[in-house]
């Protein structure tokens, strides 16, 4: 592979991904393969960056055969595409099987090795990738049955096979840590690829850039020059058909633990002293092990906790979290929340961060500020109250950079106004980012586990999410109701009144 | 007056200007007053910003009563407007008065105090503002008549009349002290207005704002963070009617002794404890003082002189300087410069600021270019070769600010490239900037001498650019001709190459 080319667009000379490899994928007939997975498939045959000789193996249970799978995916890419170009989509299901397989079947695995071998020997293969895109309590036992069965190695005993496993990485540190050493027995570390796709996004993976490739940035990022960070993923869907997952997990296990963390981690981590991806997430880990210094002794003061209730908005009725399919009627289980926390180094001491995320809120919006400290204002401006600094990285909807900046209102006696200078990468035809799961697939192919959490970063962000949980349970701690579609629970605003800040969401808007 | 409000933007309450004036305007048929004077007077009423009570006695030869002076005034702001709003010239016209006067005459002068007097009687005034919009030959003479026929008391005894005074404010720093001496036998310093309309522009007024109301920038204002400043005040047009001014002047003592000394002092000072225009002025001197402190010994290395030349565009034939109207046929005046120089402080030192301004250049466009140092990099980025950071206050023709800053290129690995924030404040219907003049009359009415130089500013100026030009006449400097419409001298870029830099305005472009 070119690792100077870039990475999602082919050079004329030659194709991005020279290996071939086989791609068997486990929930092959669900939403995320259906949704994600094949269509980044379809857009990497399209952009010709996929090798001559390839296999996707699809495996599910629902369809009988290969032609009702794939006008089942046809219909699924079409709806995300205005139009579907025949020659990719041909040139794409020509390397696409269709593999009838039940977890509980072992006939179904001891067909599949044969399957692979007989391909192995049509092709000459130098990459294998299992990706288990199923429920979550399927992971140990696939696994399992990849090694019972001999999957890994047949027709390809000269290299690792390669698994690549979905979200949510169990469900609390012990619960994790038992799948970890499961797929520890079979996989060695550096050939698991957990995902967390919010490492995909563009401006995600533009975190580090902004803050290291430009001198003025990282001049002033540290305590000295920071006044507080605030990141927010705010949704506006509720939880729509995933309600049996959703009421178990709750906001914090579905964004917390993964999303956010990731994304503070990447904003507060120490610069790494290189590229690979162990530096990188050897920095992450630091911040992860200081979150867990956090004193939450009281988390009252820390942690705001809501879910949403019932609203009427423009005539139409919206539904409680309560009132949804599969939720408990008296559910407990928080679908906002919101909480401040520190990180106790010398880069970021007495900094507060500030992390918010809610389904059913009024406006879909992820962002990260940096709020700059306004003690750096000179004499010169006497009584005036000015407007902070602000660096806002967006990571959705729009993609882009705004700096909040304070300047001379034209005409005026001096009267010092607010205004923001912007780059909006989403807005420019020559930036079209691609899908998050075109570059992960990508990069799963490729063996790049720079977007891929470690095991390292999932124990110390479940050990930190279980003291939250632990301390909120001890402490009783209040789900505050909110309207949907409303901007969440009015002590969310409470919470950073008491530091006398605002959310900048809030502000910015 | 009311401090607090918009300067140039009338709140409902009241007039922004309280008091009752007479503006007696010498030159009052001339260029600057129907292109730039009286036009700013109109722009001023349709603001409704102008008192009540106020009359602007026009002087000059040129016609021989008000309906020919105001027709011609009418067609001048016509050129300039699309349309005139009638009820806005008829109520500038009442308080217009035309007064034919000859500079030789002392007679005139005699009927011009018996006016002033009379009209004194009429209406209670406050403020008397002398506005000398005249070929500078005559500055002192009028002064001295001004003196000699009693004008500044007639029927305004017991308070202080004002000169205001165009540009230039002599030839060298001799001239300047002598005129400097006789204007301040007949004023104190407190009432001389020296114009410098660059300081009239909106984002000249801005740079402070800019440097001291935001923490960021005043953070990383300094050596330690800022690899060099570029001003360049670079203009398309030729010498066009004033050949004969201009070549006793040259670009030199056109541009450089007066508006770019000013930007650059602006940039460059320290910071001013208030906001008292004895204050500023005092931090601007301090510039002014070091810049004499350049070594020009060497300074051929410092110094690029040019003239331009002839040139076909679009198969338009574009006259060479020595081609125009009432230039010397073998003039040596320079119409292009490039100077590079240093402030020997401890904010700047070792930080070379590099200026640049000429006539018949290919593009009409100031800035200020502020380039980072890339000492900040990380390791992080390995060998990849970056653009610096970059802030750019945009001055003509568009009014902003904009930020190079360094992103990754989606979709690629971790390829960066430079893009830009951009605050465009010329675009925004709300920030609708005012001109130059509107700002200047306000103040000289109002008696604000922040924006308007002082005598210790325009002395060490020209101390500066005389010293300059002493060397470039020692060492004969060679004038190099450039194409008109081109870029400019090619020396003027080895100037910079020689330092391993380029000239930022054709770097972004």
């Amino acid at each position: 592979m070119n690792k100077t080319a870039d990475r999602l667009y082919r050079s004329p000379e030659d194709k991005n991904i020279e290996d071939n490899f086989q791609f068997i994928l486990f929930g092959g007939t669900g939403d995320l393969a259906h949704n994600k997975i094949i269509p980044a498939f379809y857009n990497l045959a399209a952009k010709d960056i996929l090798p001559d000789h390839y296999t996707i193996i699809a495996t599910g249970r629902r369809y009988d055969n290969k032609n009702e799978y794939l006008n089942n995916l046809y219909s699924s890419i079409e709806n995300k595409k205005e139009k579907i170009d025949n020659r990719t989509w041909q040139s794409l299901t020509d390397h696409i099987e269709y593999f009838q397989l039940s977890f509980k079947e072992n006939n179904d695995f001891e067909r599949l090795r044969k399957r692979l071998l007989q391909k192995s020997k049509e092709d000459k293969i130098s990459n294998r990738i299992f990706y288990l895109a199923t429920a979550p309590k399927f992971f140990a036992e696939i696994a399992k049955k990849l090694k019972e069965f001999n999957l890994l190695n047949a027709g390809f005993e000269h290299s690792d096979s390669r698994l690549v496993i979905e979200k949510p990485f169990g469900h609390d540190f012990e619960s994790a840590k038992k799948l970890n050493n499961t797929l520890n027995d079979i996989f060695s570390e550096k050939n698991i690829f957990r995902i967390d796709h919010y490492l995909g996004k563009e401006m995600i993976q533009n975190i580090m850039v902004i803050r290291l490739s430009n001198p003025i940035f990282r001049a002033l990022w540290n305590r000295e020059h920071i006044d507080n960070i605030q990141i927010y993923l705010n949704e506006s869907e509720g939880v729509k058909d995933r309600g049996k997952y959703y009421d178990d997990t709750g906001v914090i296990k579905d964004m917390f633990q993964n999303h956010i963390l990731q994304v503070l981690s990447l904003i507060a981590m120490e610069e790494p002293a290189n590229l690979s991806a162990q530096e990188i997430s050897d920095k992450k880990v630091e911040v992860f092990k200081e979150l867990a210094d956090n004193d939450l002794s009281d988390i009252d003061k820390h942690i705001v906790r809501g879910q949403y209730d019932s609203n009427t908005v423009n005539g139409e009725k919206i539904k409680a979290y309560r009132q949804e399919k599969q939720i408990n009627s008296e559910s407990q289980t928080a679908t906002f929340m919101a909480l401040k926390l520190f990180l106790n180094n010398d880069r970021w001491r007495n900094v507060p961060i500030y992390l918010k995320s809610g389904k059913r809120l009024n406006k879909k919006e992820a962002a990260i500020a940096v709020e700059f400290k306004d003690n750096f204002h000179s004499s010169y401006l006497q009584n005036q109250k000015l407007d902070s600094n602000l660096l806002l990285i967006k990571i959705q909807p729009e993609e882009g950079v705004s700096l909040r900046f304070n300047t001379r209102k034209p005409a005026s006696n001096n009267k010092i106004i607010p205004v923001k200078m912007e780059f909006c990468q989403s807005c420019q035809q020559f930036f079209n980012s691609p899908e998050n799961y075109e570059g992960l697939i990508y990069d799963m192919i490729e063996g790049d586990k720079t977007l891929f959490t470690s095991w390292e970063e999932v124990s110390y962000s479940w050990k930190f999410i279980d003291k939250i949980q632990q301390k909120c349970e001890e402490e009783n701690i209040e789900l505050h109701n909110y309207p949907a579609l409303s901007e969440g629970p009015e002590a969310a605003d409470r919470l950073l009144e008491a530091d006398g800040r605002k959310w900048l969401d809030k502000e910015l808007s």
